[in-house]
């Protein structure tokens, strides 16, 4: 037995089991907690996070991780443990306590000011703060260090191993192929999507969703499924995983592909090595990779065709006499329109990744100083003409609708279009390794699946990087052609090109 | 500014923050979490215990306790912070290490060994660990000490004040007075209550209940009202205290009375004066004070016959067309029944004390060593027999049905009747300052009743002992006359006596 290792994890699950009990706290908060609860609950939130960094800093544990990283008996997922823990300290312990602070409160002023910007439509109000955070993200990637680009020093706390280099490549692609590609469907006449719209009970959708998820394989001994403002997934622990949706009784397209999608989140946290609870080899490995999990079921399962010729009749009887007159090849149509839109959470699994791609653009230039915040609307808007060819018609509906930047996060964004792009890498993958992948879908059955992700992706942890991972399961790097060639054939038979 | 007193109100406040959020996970616990949740819940509560007792317990703030302890310059509420803190810190800092793990290991083995016990109706299996826990109970009363009965050392942790000498008195008035009351009733035929089974929907009992406990005061911007599997009230702070209740569609009964009784411990706690969230000052005075107040709303309010007078053609629009034909006094009498039965949460207001009052002798007798663990069942049955006049079927349905004992509680029960008592002597009170408060109650008005129990209660903490609070209200200390009188007028009328 490894005496220093062990010492190591039992502090390790300490800290674990504080930011945990800070999750409960937090999915509280979104779900249940009355609205005078607020402030009591900011305190409780504190006052753990603060014991927490007590701990993570603490002398003692810091020495005995430097010690443990030269340890050449520990096994892999030991070693991930020990790299993944230091990697988080030693990037936190680069900022002062100034530093520290200082972003704080700029985060927290910049919040108020977006929130207030974004009701008025002023977009003025909003920008002298962003001015101040971009600043500090400046000084945060001088801090942090980096060898090409200050917005790599960002990005690596979402996505390890992302940089400018490897993103510029990837959305050249998708400025030069997805394009184009999408002009053509723009050309030609939308699906009939109107059956979404009506009448449709809470408990009907709720109960429908349900069995959505639990038939992907989302364990409700492990978790559960509440109404919150904003649709979420949050894991305390494989054992204890929940997830969130919203609902409009209007319309039914409000709570389908997003239960799918934080289902597979779900998934990925319900699938981690039990041996590894709160420990890097049972965490997650990056944003992207998380994304791509909930992507997956979103897009290339729960909007295939195979999807909906199986569970249009299980629809049909949770709403009786409703979409009696709806074919599966309907409901798969209705659900993969394609359009310009204005807003990142609305848009398809296309156009979707303009979105992301004006965001990039915009982040990266920012950083680098080669624009500044003051242009930000008239680039904004003309990115939206040049790309979706649609008139931004405010800047609350622009470039103040999203809260990322308020929030002080520069770098997230790529995340997005990442998991999208992995998501279909790996379904290629699956489909390759499960023959009758596409055939069990259409009978409402993945276990195959499932089981194919637990064992290629989600029990690993962090054990491999992203990149390494993607390799093991595809045999490749992220490579954008396979997005483009799920994009191509499902698109050029719903649209006829 | 004191500054001393200062820094112990930071420490309090920190201490007060761990508890509550655990707090919030027990209440999770409770009602949301999932099976497989329990595990890390466990070790999330224990981190945060040990980490609030280890803040509890360091020296430096036992320090600056003892100093304030001799500060003139503190006002009665902050007096009371300080003495209050004390008490606490000074008991529990009594017990070794080893005695608190030993306590807890037999606590955790009892429960287990109860839990079998009650399921398999086999006595001798919870036998031996009651009788281990009679004796870490009889040395826990040596540590902490006592003067005349070594009960009074455990009582004092629930009910400061409360000893044998005076319980003594008051369980002599309860055989005197109530057994022989109660004879009277049992020899009357009882009223209809057979309109409280049918089928009530979930939802309408929910909102009914709602209604009811909001028109009591109950804040929903400062609580919530949740199913779980036993009703409980559980206030984090007096901006979040929350509530839940269980029911069933076939028995309107189950719900009514146990949510205007948790609404009245929730009014409590939602009544602490704000400046003192977290700190004596703030918090219930005593077990039997909390019970008081829920007592007061369940019965002396909500089982009057002005009250359902009110509410019974609200009931009716909630149900339409199923009680109909059910006057208000009907449903005033039928929730008044009064009868013999085994089980004392399902017990009616007047024989609900003869299952304290037993268990109250058994308690004492077997601190004292008087009788041993194994005659119990046998005391037990001849108790119900003398009392109630009823033959107890079974130990699972006798001294096996409650789980207090397993818990290690004992000197827990007498606060329930306690509670009952000073209620009635509470209410006769507000009657007297509230020449209106049976008309009020008549019109479902309510504030006059709840700003009292605000004003002459619930702001004052733990500033009065429960005996001081009684006097202030009532003129005198707790007198079983004013329960006997209630007793007396309303149930001669009910029963024709």
């Amino acid at each position: 037995m490894n005496k220093r290792y062990e010492t190591f994890i039992a502090q390790s699950k300490k800290i674990f089991v504080l930011y945990s009990a800070n999750g409960v706290l937090g999915w509280d908060h979104e779900v249940y907690m009355p609205a005078n609860g607020a402030a009591l609950r900011a305190e409780q939130q504190s006052v753990l996070s603060g014991i927490a960094h007590e701990l993570k800093t603490n002398p003692e544990y810091i020495q005995i991780i430097q010690e443990l990283l030269n340890d050449k008996t520990l096994n892999e997922a030991e070693k991930c443990n020990v790299r993944e823990t230091w990697k988080g300290i030693d990037r936190s312990r680069k900022f002062s306590k100034e530093f520290v602070e200082n972003l704080s409160r700029v985060i927290s002023e910049s919040f108020s000011a977006w929130h207030q910007a974004k009701t008025e439509n002023k977009f003025e109000i909003f920008a002298p703060h962003l001015e101040k955070l971009v600043e500090i993200k400046k000084e945060e990637a001088k801090i942090v260090g980096y060898k090409n680009h200050p917005y790599d020093a960002l990005i690596d706390e979402y996505e390890p191993g992302a940089t400018v280099e490897k993103l510029d490549i990837l959305f050249k692609d998708v400025k030069e192929q997805l394009v184009d590609f999408t002009k053509q469907i723009f050309a030609k006449p939308k699906p009939n999507d109107a059956f979404f719209f009506g009448e449709f009970p809470h408990e009907a959708q709720h109960d429908f969703c349900k069995q959505l998820v639990t038939e992907m394989g989302y364990d409700f001994n492990c978790g559960r499924m509440d109404v919150a403002p904003h649709p979420f997934c949050i894991g305390f622990s494989p054992l204890d995983t929940r997830i969130t949706y919203r609902y409009k009784t209007s319309d039914l397209s409000e709570i389908i592909w997003s239960i799918t999608h934080e289902g597979g989140h779900a998934l990925y946290e319900q699938g981690m090595n039990p041996e590894y609870i709160g420990l890097p080899a049972g965490s997650a490995v990056s944003l992207a990779i998380h994304e791509s999990q909930s992507r997956l079921w979103e897009n290339n399962v729960s909007r295939s065709k195979e999807y909906w010729q199986h569970y249009m009749p299980v629809l049909q009887k949770y709403f009786p006499g409703k979409l009696d007159q709806v074919s599966g090849i309907d409901f798969y149509q209705a659900c993969n329109k394609v359009e310009p839109s204005f807003i990142r959470t609305n848009a398809d699994e296309l156009t979707y990744h303009f979105h992301i791609m004006i965001r990039y653009g915009i982040e990266k230039q920012l950083m680098e100083g080669s624009i500044s915040v003051n242009d930000l609307p008239k680039i904004w808007n003309e990115s939206y003409k040049n790309y979706l060819g649609i008139e931004v018609p405010s800047d609350s509906m622009g470039c103040l609708q999203d809260v990322h930047w308020a929030h002080g996060s520069i770098g997230y964004f790529p995340t997005y279009s990442l998991g999208s792009f992995y998501a279909a890498q790996f379904f290629d993958a699956a489909k390759r390794d499960i023959p009758s992948l596409k055939e069990d879908m259409g009978k409402g059955k993945f276990n195959g699946l499932r089981e194919w992700l637990r064992a290629n992706i989600h029990q690993h942890g962090m054990i491999f990087t992203a990149d390494e991972l993607c390799k093991r399961v595809s045999g490749e790097s992220l490579n954008f052609s396979h997005f483009m060639k799920y994009a191509k054939e499902k698109y050029a038979e719903i649209y006829s090109l």
